[in-house]
C-alpha cells in the first residue's frame, strides 16, 4: 500500500506513525513545504516570553531527539520530503505532483490513500504598511527567534498586538514578562471572543490591572514607519509601536483540495465525514485544514487545535489500515494562561445557546479552588450554561488565579457523555486539601443552577446588575463585614452595608417592596441574605452571581 | 416541621442548612457531642506540618467567621446544642433523649424527621502501652495543637506513624517537614492499601528516597515508655519513638442507630437506601456513619469522606423537604499529597477487578503532565483498568510529581457516566502548554489499552517484568541513549542497550527467538522498539509499561 501525506506537522505525522505501526510494509511518504517538521508552534509564546531558552526544544521529542526527516526514517521508516510542495492532485490517476522547492524540479507520487493535512495559515490583513519590518506573525520559530532577540537586546519598548484571541493574550503575557509597554487592539467589542461578554470583561479588567493597554472595538487601518514600523494607526488613534504582533486568526489551507474538486464546508475548511474521509473516499483530511462538528450543538465549526489534529491523525491512520473509527467532534475547548490568570471555555457560551434557540439557565459562581485555610488557595469564577428542558450541561467558562483547567476538563468529559447538572453534582471528585475543597466548584455551580431552576435562588449577572445600578432603582446590599468593604467594593454611591450576621435584626432598615441586589465576595453570603430576606417577606431579592470577584466594572477601595 | 439532627460536622450541618433554605418555618435542632462544630479535620495534617499557622482557620468560613453555634443561629436560624449527646431514639414516640454533658441533665426532643450524622471514630487498638503520653490520633484540633507545640519546641525527634493510609501518609509529610526521623509501620504488605501493589511500591520507593522509613507487613504489638512513649515494639523489631501517630482507620459510630433497631449494613455502617433513608423512613442517615454503594461494582462499601458527607447532607435536606433526590454512590476516589508526589485512585483497582471476576485489561503509562519544553513540566504514571468485554473504564490510579488530580477527576466523571476507553480518547480536553500536552495522559492511556486489546502492543507490568528478570531468561533491552542509562537504569547485570535510532541496523545483535522486554523512560520508545522488532520477525517482544519511571525495584546509576 502506498500512502502519501501532504503536511508534516501534527495530523500528518501522527497518521503516518499510526499507519506504520499497523502496516510494517506500507510505503509512507510525507510531503512538507517548510524546512521543519513536527514542531510545537503552541510553545512559541513561551519561548518569546523567556520560559523556554532554546527554540529547538519545540522540535525535539521528550527525550531530546530532534524530530527531523532522519528521525522519522530511522525510527518509523517513514519518508519525509521537506521543502517540497504538493502542487496538484489527480484523483483519476491517483497521482500527486510535487515540486522540490530547492531545485524547482517536479515529480509525481502515486497513492492508494492520500492524506491532506495542509494546516492553516495566519491571516495577514492587506493594510498599508503591513510589510514594514518588525511586524511579525507568531507562527514560525524564525519569527519567534527574531522577536526574542529584539527583546533581549532592548530593541523593543512599545509593542502592539493585533487581535485579542488565544495567541494574542499569550503574546501579551510573553511581552509583559520583558517589562515593555504592551497594547492589544481588538476589532470586536471584547477580548477572547469565545467567552461571554461579562467573562471577557473580567479578563480585560485583570489585564488592565497588570498594565496591559486593552483597546476593544478598534480597527487597525494602517502601519506607519520608515522601513521599520513605528506607529499603528487605528480608527480611533495612533499608537507608538516598534514591535507589532499580528494574531487575528488563521485560515485553513484548502487550495489544493479545492483544485482537486473536493468538497469545502460551510466554514471554508475541507469537509470530511465522521471517518475523516473527504468527498473522495481514498482521500482523508485532518488537522487545521478541516472543519469539525461541535458535539453539543451538532453545528460545523472551524476550530483548529493541536490536540484535535493529533486525534485526527490517529483516526485517519486507523481507517487507512482498514479500521472504521469515528471522530466524534469537538467541544471548542479553549484555555489560556495570562500572567497569573487562567481562562477557559468548553461547549457553548450563553451567547451561543441563545443564538441556537436553547431554553437555557446560566449561573456564575465564584469560590476558592481549595480550602480557604491552605496557603496555595486561589479564587476562580465558573459559569455554567444548562439546557432548562432536560438539565443537560451545554457549556462552561471560567477565569481566575485558581485551577480552572481541572474544572473545564471535568465538564468537557461530562459534555462528551451527555451529562446533566445532576451528574455534575454527583461525581465523586477527588478531595484532599492540597487540591480542592469537599464541595468542588463544579458541584457548587451545578447546585446553584438547580436552585435557580426551582426558583430557590434568583440570580443576576454582573451585566444586568450594572444596568440596574445605573437605572438607580434597586438597593445594592453588601452583606460582608465593613473591613471587607474597605478593601474592595462595587463603585456605587448608594451602597448599603449590613453584615450577614446582623441582617435578621436590622432587616427593617431596608424597604421590603424594593428590588434588592444582595452582594458579597463570591455570591454565597448574598444567597444566604436572599433566603433571610425572603423569609422576612421581601418579594424581589436577587443575588449578584459570582459576587464582587466576578464584577468586571469599577471597584472602589479606601 | 421539627427536624432533629444528631451530629454537627459535615453531613449534619449541611442537611440543616439545606432544610432551612427550603423551609423558613421548620424547627431545626442540631445535637453535637463535642465543643466544636463544623471543623475541617482534613486540614489537621497541614496545620501540624506548618502550612497553616492558626488551627482556628479550620473552624472558620472562607470569609473568616467562626462557624460556631452563634453563627448558625444568626445566619441560618439553626439551633446547635454543643457538648450534648443523644443517648436514645424512641421511634414510636419519635423522641430523642439528649444529655447535656456539662450538667448531665437529660431532656427530650420530639422530631418529625430525624437525621443521624454521628460520623466515625478513629480506631484505637487495645495494645499494651496505648495510653502512654505522646501517642496521638489526628482527629481533634486539640491533638493537632499538642503535636505542633511539641514539634515547635523540638520535643520530638523520632516519630512512628502507625498505618500507611491517607492520614498516615499526610502525617508522614507533615512530620518530615520538621526534619525529624519518621517511620511508618503498616500491617499490610504495602502502603496505601487502596492502590495496586506495584503502584504502592512506587510510592514507597519515593517515600524511602525522601528519608521516610517504611516498614510493611509489620504489626505493632506494644508501646514502651515511662509515662511517656519511648519505643514502639513490632513483631519484627523495636523502634525508638518520642511521638506516635495512630492512623489505622476509623469505624462508623452506629451504636445509637443499632439501639434504635435500625438496620446496620454488611460493612458495619448504617444501611441506607438511595434516598439516604434508614430502615425507618422518618430517619435519615448520612456522612461517615453510613455505608455507600460503589458506582462501578454495585457493592456496598465503607468509604468515609468529607466530600461524600457534604453530598449526603444536601440529598437528605432535599428529601426531608419533600424532594425525591437520589444519592447515586461513590467511586472510592482518594487522592493524597506526599511531599512532592501526588497519588490518586478512582473506581476499581486491578486487584478489585480480578476479585470481582471482571475480564479486564490494565495498562500503565508514564509521561509528562505538560509539554516537555515547559519549565514546570513534571512526570506522572497512570494506570487504567478497563472491562475487556465492553471497553468500559473500571478505574484508574496515578502517582508522580505531575498534576494527577485533573486526570483522576476526568476519569471520575467518565466513570459516573459509564464511559468507555473510546470516550476517554475522544474528550476534547483543554490544551495549552502551561497546563498539558496536545495528547493528554488520559488519552495516551486509553490508546495503550486499545492497542493492547487488538494485540498491537504486548505490555508487561513492573511486577511481572521483575519475575522474568529474576528467572533470567528474558533479554532486557533498554532502547534509550547511553547517557540516559548512565543517569538511571534497571538494576540488572545483563541489561542490553541499543538506542532506538540504531535498532533497525543492529537488530542482529538480539536473538529473534528470545523473549525480549523493551525498556525506556516512559514506555513510548519501548513500544516503538517492539513495533520494529516485530516487523523484523521477533515473536515475543513485551513493552515494560510505564518504563523506568514506574519501576519500583532497585534502579542503578553511574
Amino acid at each position: 500500500m502506498k500512502v502519501v501525506i501532504i503536511g508534516g506537522v501534527a495530523a500528518g505525522l501522527k497518521s503516518a506513525a499510526k499507519i506504520r505501526r499497523s502496516k510494517p510494509q506500507a510505503q509512507i511518504t510525507v510531503i512538507e513545504k517548510g524546512k521543519l517538521i513536527s514542531y510545537g508552534a503552541c510553545g512559541i509564546p513561551y519561548y518569546v516570553g523567556g520560559d523556554i531558552d532554546d527554540v529547538t526544544q519545540l522540535m525535539t521529542t521528550a527525550s531530546g531527539t530532534v524530530r527531523n526527516a532522519d528521525y522519522f526514517k530511522n525510527i518509523k521508516d517513514i519518508d519525509v520530503l521537506t521543502e517540497t510542495m504538493a502542487t496538484n492532485i489527480d484523483r483519476v490517476t491517483k497521482t500527486v505532483t510535487i515540486k522540490d522547492l530547492k531545485t524547482d524540479n517536479e515529480s509525481q507520487l502515486l497513492y492508494d490513500k492520500l492524506v491532506i493535512a495542509t494546516g492553516a495559515t495566519p491571516i495577514k490583513p492587506p493594510l498599508p504598511g503591513i510589510d514594514l519590518a518588525n511586524i511579525y506573525q507568531m507562527w514560525h520559530p524564525d519569527d519567534a527567534k527574531a522577536v526574542r532577540r529584539g527583546l533581549e537586546t532592548g530593541k523593543f519598548k512599545n509593542a502592539v498586538i493585533i487581535g485579542a484571541g488565544l495567541v494574542g493574550m499569550e503574546m501579551a503575557e510573553a511581552l509583559t514578562n520583558w517589562g515593555i509597554k504592551v497594547t492589544v487592539v481588538e476589532m470586536k467589542d471584547q477580548v477572547l471572543s469565545f467567552l461571554d461578554a461579562e467573562m471577557a470583561a473580567s479578563v480585560a479588567q485583570y489585564a488592565t490591572g497588570q498594565g496591559v493597554n486593552i483597546l476593544t472595538e478598534e480597527k487597525v487601518i494602517q502601519f506607519n514607519g520608515d522601513g521599520v514600523v513605528s506607529e499603528v494607526v487605528t480608527d480611533k488613534r495612533s499608537v507608538l509601536a516598534d514591535l507589532v504582533i499580528l494574531s487575528i486568526g488563521v485560515k485553513p489551507n484548502v487550495e489544493l483540495a479545492r483544485q482537486a474538486g473536493l468538497d469545502i464546508g460551510v466554514t471554508g475548511a475541507i469537509s470530511v465525514n465522521e471517518y475523516l474521509e473527504t468527498s473522495d473516499p481514498d482521500i482523508y483530511a485532518g488537522g487545521d485544514c478541516v472543519e469539525n462538528t461541535n458535539l453539543v450543538s451538532g453545528k460545523k465549526v472551524f476550530a483548529p487545535m493541536g490536540s484535535t489534529a493529533n486525534k485526527h491523525g490517529r483516526v485517519i491512520g486507523e481507517n487507512i489500515c482498514g479500521g472504521r473509527v469515528k471522530f466524534r467532534g469537538v467541544l471548542n475547548t479553549a484555555v489560556v494562561k495570562f500572567i497569573d490568570f487562567n481562562i477557559g471555555k468548553v461547549g457553548l457560551t450563553e451567547r451561543e445557546a441563545k443564538l441556537l434557540g436553547y431554553e437555557y439557565i446560566a449561573a456564575t459562581i465564584s469560590g476558592h479552588d481549595r480550602p480557604h485555610y491552605m496557603p496555595e488557595v486561589k479564587s476562580l469564577s465558573l459559569k455554567l450554561v444548562v439546557d432548562a428542558k432536560n438539565r443537560r450541561v451545554l457549556g462552561a467558562q471560567a477565569f481566575g488565579e485558581g485551577d480552572i483547567t481541572k474544572r473545564i476538563d471535568v465538564i468537557a468529559t461530562a459534555l462528551t457523555l451527555g451529562g446533566t447538572i445532576d451528574d455534575l453534582f454527583d461525581i465523586d471528585l477527588s478531595y484532599a486539601p492540597p487540591y480542592n475543597g469537599p464541595i468542588d466548584n463544579v458541584a457548587v455551580a451545578a447546585n446553584v443552577v438547580m436552585n435557580k431552576i426551582v426558583g430557590q435562588m434568583v440570580g443576576i449577572s454582573s451585566f444586568e446588575a450594572k444596568k440596574r445600578m445605573d437605572e438607580g432603582n434597586a438597593i445594592f446590599l453588601d452583606v460582608r463585614a465593613p473591613e471587607e468593604l474597605k478593601k474592595i467594593r462595587l463603585a456605587h454611591s448608594d451602597l448599603k452595608n449590613i453584615p450577614l450576621g446582623q441582617l435578621r435584626e436590622r432587616v427593617d432598615e431596608i424597604d421590603k417592596d424594593s428590588e434588592v441586589v444582595a452582594v458579597c465576595k463570591i455570591g454565597l453570603r448574598g444567597y444566604e441574605a436572599s433566603v433571610i430576606l425572603k423569609g422576612q417577606g421581601f418579594n424581589d431579592v436577587k443575588v449578584l452571581e459570582g459576587g464582587i470577584t466576578a464584577w468586571p466594572f469599577q471597584r472602589d477601595a479606601d
